[in-house]
């Protein structure tokens, strides 16, 4: 079985240590994983998302805050402090540095994100295969009102700096238009038995991936089931500020209204948590099958039954 | 008084501290670094003798081993290393990394890296004026023979990796010829009223810092005293493997022979130890006003009262 999932972070990670336990023993996990929060930071390249990807598979994860490494010190962040070099917002660790050390000069000696994002993972073994959805430069930025002005801040700016504590105006993956599938891609959608949704945010996660010029077309034209889960419980995001760049694209701050929000066109299937059994007919409505089970990743056995429970939806759909 | 000194590394910077107690309070020093043994580690340029210089007055550095931060670890060189990613042999610390980071960002942004180190001083307050010798990339390339095969190293890879274990058969400060001196060099040296050679390296310190055309040119033309303190000591380096590079350029390891190879059209004083008061008569023979004074450097006060004899040797020669 092969099974390709578009993953953000902290919530696509977690989601995929769940799929490892749930999929078959032969199952081919692909991840396409989201690049637009990538950030340049002290003349390196950071990509959260990968990153937080491969330490969660590979065992190098600081479980509670689920982005970093576990035994982290930040030296080099003081001492770039004390050196006036900032931003400090960005909690960079010293261990997390020398992945983005290695990341920048192999990307500075001409090797494609993708191929440096496989030669990470050659130490993390993450047993999935990980792919950034593109090696092009896609940045996503946010529309804000700061300080009465109008202006655009990078996501980083506006998920950490800010927590999101304005409104977001518009949430645009800059780059994207032009930017290419990253090699891999596009074949590994193709050869897919099932395609996955991790409750990744819609918007500047999933959204972003589906951005890239022909991965949403592939997607849609792929004949597999494709199945999402919902980031949204009870009206609210499970973590994270889903809520607020939701808004953004004008969407709501529900399980159905983000299933609506794929459409019919791309999703086969779609789970919500069990507080939102009410909004199952309404999801069916828009012609996506839906079904509603406990959606919190409390713990790994929630979180594998929680993929369980979308590869049965998948096999639903097939039938 | 403006006083120019021409300073390696451990050698030079421990000097400067001494020189620093030593001088009149209204005393200007500027030091010209040698950056011949700047190398180009995880993508990062590494200055080891500007930083050691800066740490070492700006109390930043750690004492026992000469070189590189106090209470430093080393979290991103073991994660490195997990990657697979080297040099070992070169031990940077998590503190000591961030000056690389601030630096490389710098330098690809596009400050020369005169003004770099000028910035990272601001930190560091060595309360002297720290000036790389050029703006240029001058890399000191050491020609050995390994495994029966003649070949050139990195003067880093000879003399951290390999601990100048094989002769030396050549020193070659590669890049030299094409260089200019930094800004401010030639303006320092010409508005010097005295300029001293601490006991660095004669060869791969001083002796780079004199390569860059203009700079020995300079020092002799500037019509003040020279003074220098010898690296050897009763026939041996006080410290480090100068005897290696010595003999690369065919000079012997002693105090007389390291002033001659300088010569008198570059140098009228010299200072050796008392261990080598029998060699004052051949270096005054070779007309350089000589003086056997305590050169080892035990303490800040050993170290002070050897930078007045180089004041008060300069002030004889003037005289």
């Amino acid at each position: 079985m092969r099974i390709v999932v578009l993953a953000g972070g902290i919530g696509g990670a977690r989601f995929l240590r769940g799929l490892k336990q749930a999929a078959p023993d032969d199952a081919v996990i692909t991840v396409i994983g989201n690049t637009g929060d990538d950030i340049h930071l002290f003349g390196l390249k950071v990509c959260p998302d990968l990153d937080t990807v491969m330490y969660t598979l590979g065992g190098g994860i600081n479980e509670e805050q689920g982005w970093g490494r576990t035994d982290e010190t930040y030296l080099v962040k003081e001492e770039l402090a004390a050196y006036g070099v900032g931003p400090e917002w960005f909690g960079l660790g010293d261990r997390d540095f020398a992945t983005h050390i290695v990341r920048t000069q192999m990307l500075d000696a001409g090797y494609p994100l993708s191929a440096v994002t496989e030669a990470l993972c050659e130490r993390w073994k993450p047993g999935v295969r990980l792919i950034p959805m593109s090696d092009d430069r896609i940045e996503t930025h946010v529309a804000v009102t700061l300080d009465g002005e109008r202006r655009a801040v990078h996501f980083q700016e506006y998920w950490v700096k800010l927590r999101a504590s304005v409104d977001a105006h518009a949430v645009v993956p800059v780059g994207a238009e032009q930017a290419k599938p990253a090699p891999g891609v596009l074949e590994a959608i193709a050869e897919a038995d099932v395609i996955l949704f991790p409750p990744s945010n819609p918007v500047v996660s999933v959204g972003t991936i589906l951005a890239v010029p022909g991965i949403r077309e592939a997607i849609a034209e792929a004949g597999v089931p494709v199945v999402g889960l919902s980031p949204i419980v009870g009206d609210a995001p499970v973590r994270g500020m889903a809520d607020k760049v939701l808004a953004a694209v004008g969407v709501d701050s529900t399980a159905a209204a983000v299933a609506e929000h794929y459409g019919s066109g791309l999703l086969d299937g779609w789970l919500v948590d069990t507080v939102d059994a009410g909004t199952v007919e309404r999801v069916e409505a828009a012609g996506i099958r839906c079904r509603a089970v406990p959606l919190m990743m409390s713990d790994l056995d929630a979180t594998t039954q929680m993929a369980r429970e979308a590869l049965t939806l998948a096999e639903e759909v097939r039938a």
